[in-house]
C-alpha cells in the first residue's frame, strides 16, 4: 500500500464515521488546496474525490503530468467534464457509486454561489459545507507529519541551513550586496541543491523597507544589509514541503532602541522555543513572547508563528488570539518568528522551524541576527 | 479627485443602482483580490468598504504600509479588530452609517460558511454574496483600462519586448543554457528595469517538460533550449501591472509533427490577433482557433487567451466555452496564447498580450518562436 493510499484510507475512515458519503478537494487558481498532492502525489489543478468506503477520483486538468506523477486508482480528464466542477461532482456521484439521499462534504472555501450551484446541479444528494468538514480533516491529518514527511524536514532544513551560511559568507564579502542579489543567490541555490521552488516569495527588506511587516515589493534593486537592520525572510521547497526562516543583518550600531529590539527578539525566539513541547497549548507560547514584548512597551502585529508543510501557512496556527486552540503534539513542525517592527529604527525577525518530538522539541533550523559591525 | 476616488465613486454609483447600501473588497491569503490596489492604492492584506454615498474605509493590517501607499479618506487598523473580517464589518457598518436593514454585498469568493458568520455577526443588515455583485462590478471596471493603465501597459510590454530580445541573445550565445539561468536573468532584467516582479511565476521549460500545459516545478536547473522544443511562459509586473507572454525555442529539425504544429500555433496566433477587434465576441476568437487545430486533427488543452492587468487572469475570458459571453471593448487587454503539446514532440505555444482599441487591436508584445536550426 502506497503513502498516498493510506492517507485517502485514514480520510476515509474519518469521513465514514461522520456519516459523510464523499469529500471532495479542489484545487484550482484562487483556491489552492495541497491536499490533493498530500493524498495522491499530483501537484494541482484538480478535483479529488475521496468515498468513505475508500475509492477514489482524480480530475485533472493535465492528465498528462497525472500520468507521471498521481498515484490514484482512477483519473479522468477535467476537460471531459468541460473543467466545469459542477458537471464533475455529477460524473463522481455516478462513478463512485455515491447512493441519492447521501451526505457530501465540499472543501469549506467553497464560494457560497457555487454552493447554491452545486446543488442546483446534483439535487439527489445531501451538499455539507462547514468548517469542520474534510478540509478541516486533512488540515489535521497533515499537521502531524510522518515518517516520510519529517525525513524530507530534516533534508530542507539541512539545506536551508547551508544556504544561510553562504548568504551570510555572501553578505559580508559584499557579494550580496542587494535585495535581487540574495533573492537570486536563493532561487539558483536551492534548484542546485534539487529543491522544487521557494515556498513562497522571498522577501528581502533592506534598511528603508524592513519596518513593513512583509515589504512591498518582495524584494528590488535597492542595497541590502548597508547601515540599519535589513530582513531576510525565505523557504526552500523539497518535494513540496517548505522550510520558512528569517534572518536579520544589523549594520552599525547597536545602541539605543534596535539594541533593545534585537534583545528582545533574540529572548523572544530562545525563550518560545524553550516551552514547545507535547501537550503544550501554541497559544500560551505566543502569550509568553506577547509578555516579554509588552514589558518593555513593545507589541508584535503579528502572530508568533504557524505550521508549514506543503503550504507555507497550515495548522496548527501558533498565536495568541482566543480562538486558538492548538495542543502542541509529536510531528507538528512549526515556526517561531518574533519580530519588532519600527518607522525609525526598522525591522527585526528572528524565525526558524521546530519539530515537536515525543519528549520537546528540535529545532530544524539555525536562523541568525547577523551584526556586521 | 484622485483616481482612486474616481474608482470608488464609479463603484458606489453602480451599487446605489442596484440598491446595495454597502460593498466590501477583501484581500488576504488564499483570496487575494487586487481590487483593493485598484480602489485605493494599497497593495494588500486588507478590507475595503465603499458605501453606496461614495464614503469609504479600508481596514489594513499593516497600517504603516498604508499611510505611505494607500489614498483614502478613512484607514483603520485590521488589528483594532483583533484581524477578525466579522468585527470589522460590523466596525464598517457603524462608522460608515450604513442604515438597518440594508443590502450590505460580500465578495462572490466568501467562502459558504463566513458568509453564515456575517450573518450571524451582522444581525440587522441583509448580506448577500452573489456571482453578479460587486466583485463582478469591479471585475468589469478593471477589464477596460483607462488611459493611465493603457499608458502603463505600454511601459511594461516595452520592458517585456527588450527582456525577449535580451533572452533570445542569451539563448543563442549560450549565456543562458538552464531553465533557472532564464527565469533568474528575468527576475533581475525586471528589477533594473524598475519592475516589482514577476506577474506569476516563470516557466521555463526544456524539451523534456514542455509537453505539460504548466510545467511542475515551473522552472529546474535542467537544460533550457537544447535538441527538441522549450516554452518560456512570464510576465512582467510594473506598478502591479503584469504582461504575459510565451515563446518558444525550437533546436533541431523542424520536419514532420514538430514543424506541423509549429506551423498551425503560428497560424493560430496571427488569425486570432486579426479578428480581435471592438464588438468581437471573444468566444468566436476563440472557435476559430478551435476549428484550425481541429482540422489537422489537434485539440488545444487550455483557454485561447484572458484578460491580463492587475492579476494575471482577469476578464475579459477568452474561451470557447459555452458560457463566455464577453464581447470585445476598446481598452481590453487580452492575451492570445495557442499552444499544442505532445507527449514526444513536445510542447508550442506563442502568446502576446493584445490592447482592443477603437478601430481595431493594437499587439503590444512581440513575442515568437526561435529556431535555433
Amino acid at each position: 500500500m502506497t503513502t498516498y493510499e493510506k492517507r485517502r484510507g485514514a480520510l476515509a475512515a474519518r469521513i465514514a464515521e461522520r456519516n459523510v458519503a464523499m469529500a471532495m478537494f479542489e484545487d484550482t487558481e484562487g483556491r489552492r488546496d495541497p491536499s490533493i498532492r498530500y493524498f495522491s502525489g499530483h501537484p494541482g489543478d484538480a478535483l479529488l474525490f475521496i468515498a468513505a468506503d475508500g475509492r477514489s477520483l482524480l480530475v485533472p486538468w493535465d492528465v498528462n503530468m497525472a500520468a507521471s506523477m498521481a498515484s490514484i486508482e482512477d483519473v479522468a480528464a477535467y476537460t471531459d467534464f468541460a473543467r466545469s466542477p459542477f458537471a464533475a461532482m455529477a460524473g463522481a456521484l455516478e462513478r463512485l457509486g455515491v447512493a441519492k439521499g447521501s451526505v457530501v462534504d465540499l472543501p469549506s472555501v467553497t464560494p457560497y454561489p457555487m454552493y447554491v450551484d452545486y446543488v442546483e446541479a446534483c439535487p439527489d444528494h445531501d451538499f455539507r459545507c462547514v468548517e469542520d468538514g474534510a478540509t478541516s480533516l486533512a488540515a489535521e491529518m497533515r499537521a502531524v507529519k510522518d515518517a516520510d514527511e519529517i525525513a524530507t524536514y530534516r533534508k530542507v532544513s539541512a539545506i536551508t541551513d547551508e544556504a544561510m551560511d553562504e548568504i551570510e559568507k555572501g553578505v559580508r564579502s559584499g557579494a550580496l550586496a542587494t535585495e535581487t542579489d540574495v533573492a537570486l543567490f536563493i532561487e539558483r541555490f536551492l534548484r542546485q541543491k534539487g529543491c522544487e521552488a521557494t515556498g513562497f516569495e522571498t522577501l528581502a527588506a533592506g534598511p528603508s523597507r524592513s519596518f513593513g511587516i512583509h515589504a512591498f515589493p518582495a524584494y528590488t534593486a535597492a542595497p541590502f544589509a548597508v547601515e540599519g537592520m535589513s530582513i531576510l525572510d525565505f523557504g526552500l521547497s523539497y518535494e513540496g514541503y517548505t522550510s520558512d526562516v528569517t534572518m536579520t543583518f544589523v549594520r552599525g550600531s547597536t545602541d539605543g532602541k534596535r539594541g533593545e529590539m534585537i534583545a528582545l527578539v533574540k529572548k523572544a525566539h530562545d525563550d518560545a522555543i524553550a516551552v514547545c513541547k507535547p501537550g503544550a497549548r501554541s497559544r500560551d507560547v505566543a502569550l509568553l513572547v506577547d509578555r516579554i514584548f509588552e514589558e518593555k512597551g513593545y507589541k508584535m502585529p503579528h502572530a508568533l508563528g504557524h505550521g508549514v508543510g506543503l503550504e507555507a501557512h497550515e495548522a496548527p496556527a501558533v498565536r495568541s488570539r482566543e480562538d486558538n486552540e492548538w495542543v502542541l503534539a509529536p510531528g507538528h513542525v512549526i515556526t517561531i518568528e518574533p519580530g519588532l517592527y519600527d518607522p525609525e529604527a526598522g525591522g527585526v525577525r528572528l524565525e526558524d522551524d521546530v519539530l515537536i518530538t515525543e519528549s520537546g522539541c528540535e529545532v530544524l533550523t539555525h536562523a541568525r541576527i547577523v551584526l556586521l559591525g
